[in-house]
């Protein structure tokens, strides 16, 4: 494998609120997945992460929620299929057109939360995220969950594909990530996440926690921005696939 | 004069509620200017306003105001410019991407309420607009209040700019719309409506309530959706102006 | 019997807009259960809804439902029970402070939407309304569907539980109301409406669409302000009820 | 004197947000001001805050602002003096209840940010705000800024009223406090913050920066929960009064 890319979850604040270190993990990553104000952000902070963005070279991609700032896109909230394209399609637009004002532009949409999750495993939900970004520009790829359903109708209407795994998060042997609060669902050391994604990128495929491999092609490693060390955890996956010659870089031109 | 452009704010709701009876209008107008969301509006109501004005022709503008739906962007929020740039690029990439889900296009920007009271006077506000438009879409028109600086901002970017005037409602003769409240300000008869609207466009001028005549371009004749007799004062200003020869049409392509 | 609550849901609007006639269902009615700004309502339109209420010597109660303006407080949101009680706690007593400072009282407390729906089939969601209810005033009595959870849970913490059944809406034969869409879930009849009202106050019993009779405590009837003929279903009630005889007031003192 | 009073604003975060390590604080302070869900808070921070009081032994005050999420409620809002009374009354109301349910009660109220800042100076405001708790419950105290038109309007309608000062911030030789931009305005060394505090308290008078006095009385010294130093700052002014033997305690009884 001649490169990988390395993204995270960004922009996630509102108004005076903000969760993470944005600027130490734009230093690291080459893929940002901004948050588009259903779930987090808003213009101003749209703004200034796509202008960090750009400053270091970052890649931005559209991150598109339920409209749930108080549950932080993360609840099952019930929305028809239909419902889901208009709501993708609103917020991918409104990132563009924040991106380009910023002077940036988006490449890419990755789902959020409780909509990545429905659409990991129900068809209908990953073909209304699909279906609504090829009919709003074709030319945007999707970077979804490795094994999941939202690659599979991502790829069925055309749209390219990158198949992303997670650093710090382990998984079942269905391929699927251990739910949080589970033993070994977070992986909290910087030298075992490192280490869990070059395992994954150099195999091919997810390994879960029980050591069974789940082949899959690998575009892109996801690490968290939220967690107490994600900007160490970050440096250490950057510098573990570099360390055996690994470039990582972004899987889109910027 | 070949044509003018008749134009209505449509798509004012939120959630289950809706204000005026937009099919009826649009089965009228040449322009609908479709809130974003952020006064009104929501994904669900713009993509069904844009199903609407599609099948009858009527070209689509995004109308952006400032986040307030209790006082539907109508109350002067203090806001600076840049913040101001940053919604209005948001509402107006928000506004394509739905449109073009619905097999619509946006093809202008027309300020609401106190955002647009606001560009009216002070160039600085009418900048921050005319310039958000410009770095996220060169080609969209700019839909602004006659003789105000809204389109001398738009003019300046180098917009295509139309100047709008209004059939049911009373000027100063500095060509200011009266205040709500003051006598004169709401024209309520269909036919003072239709006949304040050609006199207007034949003589090429706004008139205001004490016969003064400030002379402007004028590209469209905005008839409000929200009052109570405001289907029949569509119709009649479209007759009124059909009688006399004068083309109704959008400016811009559909 | 000698009398029987006649009681609507009012308030419910945001901002600009409002959806039902508030003030002629006043004028009917014994007893209003007023929306608190979680699904619907903010501050203002809860304050003028206790004055006319007042006025007209109406009963208010509080109607808490999940917050959810866009949704009208009818989607299931997945909260916790102890979510559930913070924010019955919250709009009972936002409520109680605009009553205070209207002039009014709120004598009582019923849920609404989908709060109302999993309170009805769901024990521990009614035991979480009841003793968040009981919780902050053991004086406030709790109005609920008949036959449901909500009222053995109400009844079971010790507060004065009222019973209502529903005019305009049919039964299946378990005493649950046909849902939205079957035939004969909406009567939409004046006439039909009276009768149905009528006859289950005559039997104390819910009768379904089917005939068969499910005996009941019968303390109020609910009548919905926002159906088309809502205004003409209530004094239909109102009057079939008082034609035989049977008092219409209000199981709380005003 | 014999003892004074130590608040501090709390509860202010949203949803997945949390601005200030409520806990320390609560440790040292006597009163805690709490957020009502308008500017900050909601029924779950809300509840969280009022349990972590009443572990502590701390008081809790209700703290209302205007509706105003996405700018911390710091924004003049335009807002008529109706709609602040209504918008208080819900707070208070809504808080009341979230702590009768948490097994605390609140005794005071204190305005936030711009709804603070305009009742400052603006004795039409302040009537409002005085008014508008007098009219849901007289027993609850007002605690103001010191020399302001809060603590006017509040004694002039018979609420107990406490004034405060401000151990982190300056102020001119008016009384107002500095702008923050303005040099001086932030105290940031715990010391300094401990000294200004007690001059105040043993001179009866507000200090302004140049040395002018003005004297008042002052009840209760506040200290911000949302600087890099807080919590040093909030011990520092503790320990600076018992040092010489003033009792720090609470204004109102827990």
């Amino acid at each position: 494998l001649a490169s990988v890319d390395l993204n995270s979850d960004l922009g996630e604040g509102f108004g005076p609120y903000q969760i993470a270190d944005d600027v130490s993990i734009l230093s690291i990553v080459t893929s940002a997945s901004v948050a588009c104000g259903f779930h987090a952000g808003d213009p101003e902070i749209m703004h200034r992460t796509f202008l960090s963005a750009k400053e270091r070279g970052v890649v931005v991609g559209a991150h598109p929620g339920f409209p749930d700032i108080v549950g932080f896109g993360r609840r099952r909230i019930p929305y028809s299929t239909g419902e889901i394209e208009r709501m993708v399609a609103y917020q991918v637009g409104a990132a563009q057109a924040v991106a380009a004002y910023s002077g940036h532009a988006i490449r890419y949409v990755k789902p959020h939360g409780a909509l990545a999750n429905l659409a990991e495993t129900e068809r209908d939900v990953a073909d209304a995220i699909a279906s609504s970004i090829k009919a709003i520009d074709a030319s945007l790829a999707f970077l979804g969950i490795a094994l999941s359903q939202q690659v599979v109708s991502a790829e069925s209407v055309g749209l390219k594909t990158i198949s992303e795994v997670f650093a710090d998060r382990g998984y079942d042997n269905c391929g699927r990530l251990l739910r949080r609060g589970t033993f070994g669902a977070l992986i909290e050391s910087p030298e075992e996440a490192a280490q869990h994604a070059l395992s994954m990128i150099e195999e091919g495929a997810i390994i879960a926690s029980d050591g069974k491999r789940l082949p899959t092609p690998i575009g892109s490693i996801c690490v968290h921005s939220d967690t107490a060390r994600s900007v160490a955890i970050a440096r250490a996956v950057r510098a573990g696939l570099e360390g055996v010659g690994i470039r990582v870089a972004a899987f889109a031109a910027p």
